[in-house]
C-alpha cells in the first residue's frame, strides 16, 4: 500500500480573496479531496463505503498551518498521510506544495470518527482495517519540531 | 470593550453536503464572519483597517473542533473572543452554539499575523493597539482540559 | 400572503474574489436564502417541506444579470418573488439592493421543478398550493424590457 | 485555434448538498474552471491578461441549465465556447457531460464585459482579440432548439 497520495489541485478564481490569495477555509476542501485519492490509491472508493457499508469518515477535528500564500491558477500537491487509525478514529495529515516552486505552503491535520449514516460512532468494518492498521503511534508526524508526546494532543 | 462578540448564522442549503449535515471548512467561514463583528464592536471597522492602514489580518493557523453537527436551517450564534494578542500576531477562539438547543455544537481557534497588502508581516499599527492590548498569556483557553504551557503551542 | 420577503446578506470575506468583489456564484447561494426566507414568511418551513412530504424544489434553471458588484461587509437585500408556478414547476424572481446606496446591483431568476427524494418530478402536494396557486402568466417579470412572450422562454 | 476546449472536474464532497447532489451554483464555478481552460488552449494565460494588462473579464450575466444531476466523485467535461465576442465584450457557452455514461448532463452561457482593474469597460487590448474575434452572430448556439434569432436574447 502506497505510504501516501498526491493529489494535484488548480486554485480556482472562486476560491480567491480579496486579498489576492486562496481563501484559507478552502484548504480544508483540498484536503478532502486529498483523503478521497488516498482512499482509491489505497485500493477502496469513498464513496462506496458510504453507500455499500453505512459507514461515514465523519471529521471530528480540523488543523491547518498556513505557510505561504497560493494564487490563482497555481498549481498544488495536497499530500495525504493516514498519521493514525483506531478502531474507530483516523487521523489524516496534509502537505500542500506548490508545484511550481515546490515550496510547502501548508501543513494540517484532521482527526476523524467512524459514524453511520445517522452520525452514531461505529468501528470500521473489517474490510476496511486492512487500509487502516491499528497504530500505537503517529506514522507521519506534521512537523519536525513536533516531539512524539505532542503527537497526542491535538490542540 | 465586549470580551466577546457574538453574530448569529443561519446555515444555508449550499453549506449542506450529502451527509445531511453543515460541511465543515464552513465554519472556518463562519468564523471570520465572527472576527469581523467582534472588531465592530470592540470599534472598527475591519474593512478600514485594510483599505485605510494597509493591514491585513492575515490567517497563519486554524483549528476546530467538531462536537455536534449543524443543520440546514439551524441558526446558530459564533461566539468570537480575542485569545491572545502580540505586536504582531492577534489569536482568536469561537465558540458555536446551536441556538435552538442551546448546546455548544464546536469550538475552534485561529491565529493570525498582522501583513501589509503584499502580505509582509508588520506591527499592528498603534490606533488598533487599544483593542488587541498585549497579552501575557491566552485569556480565553479553548477547552478546560487545556494547560497553560499548552496554550503556547498550536498542534 | 405576501408578495415577496427580504433578505438581509452580509457579504463574507470568503465570497469575495482577487478582483475585490463578491464572487459571482454566490449570489446563487443568496437567491437560495431568499427562497427559504419566502417560504417562510408564506407559512412553511422549507425544511418540512423536504422532510415530511418528501417534496424538494429541485433547480432546473438559473439566470443572473449583474448589474453592479457587490463588497466585503456590504449589507445587501435579496428580494424574493413567486414569478409563477405550474403544478410541478415553480419559478421565483430575485432581485439584489444594496441597502446603503439602495442601488439595484442584479436581478435574476430561477426555475425549479418539484420532485421526491429520489428526483423524480412530482406534483407539488396540495397542502402547498395555496402558497403557489397556479399562474397563466408571470406575475412578476423580470424586466421591464421583457415582453409577455418572452416571459415562456428562459434562455 | 481550438473550437472548444475541454476541461475534467471531479465533484468534491463539499459541493454536493443535503439532497445528494452537486449544489447548483458549483456549476458556475466550473464554467469559470472552462473558461479559464479555454484561454489556456486559445494561447494566453488568463491571470496574466489581468496582471499585464488591466483586463478583466467580468461576468455581466450567467444561466446555465441543470438537466441532469452530478453526484459525489463525477467526473464531469466543462465544454467551453466562445459564443460570441465583440469589442467589449465575450460570451462562452458550456456544455457539462458526465464522463462515465457521456450524458450531457448541463448546459449554459456567460456573458462578459472587458473591464480594467477598477471595473470600468474597455475594450479588449488588441492582443487578445486574435483570440476573440468580432462575431456578427453566434458561432455556438447553447441547444439545438434556438433559433438564430433566440441567440440574441438572454433572457
Amino acid at each position: 500500500m502506497p505510504d501516501y497520495a498526491d493529489s494535484t489541485i488548480r486554485v480556482r478564481y472562486a476560491e480567491t480573496d480579496q486579498m489576492g490569495v486562496a481563501y484559507h477555509s478552502n484548504y480544508f476542501i483540498w484536503f478532502e479531496v486529498g483523503r478521497v485519492e488516498l482512499c482509491r490509491q489505497l485500493g477502496f472508493e469513498y464513496k462506496q463505503m458510504e453507500s455499500e457499508d453505512d459507514s461515514f469518515i465523519v471529521v471530528a477535528e480540523a488543523y491547518c498551518r498556513f505557510k505561504r500564500s497560493a494564487h490563482f491558477d497555481d498549481t498544488l500537491t495536497i499530500r495525504t498521510r493516514v498519521a493514525s487509525s483506531q478502531r474507530r478514529t483516523i487521523r489524516f495529515s496534509y502537505e500542500v506544495f506548490n508545484q511550481s516552486s515546490g515550496e510547502l505552503i501548508a501543513t494540517g491535520e484532521t482527526n476523524h470518527v467512524i459514524c453511520d449514516r445517522m452520525g452514531r460512532p461505529k468501528s470500521l468494518p473489517a474490510k476496511y482495517r486492512v487500509y487502516f492498521p491499528p497504530t500505537t503511534r503517529d506514522r507521519a508526524p506534521v512537523s519536525s519540531g513536533e516531539t512524539e508526546a505532542e503527537t497526542e494532543t491535538f490542540p
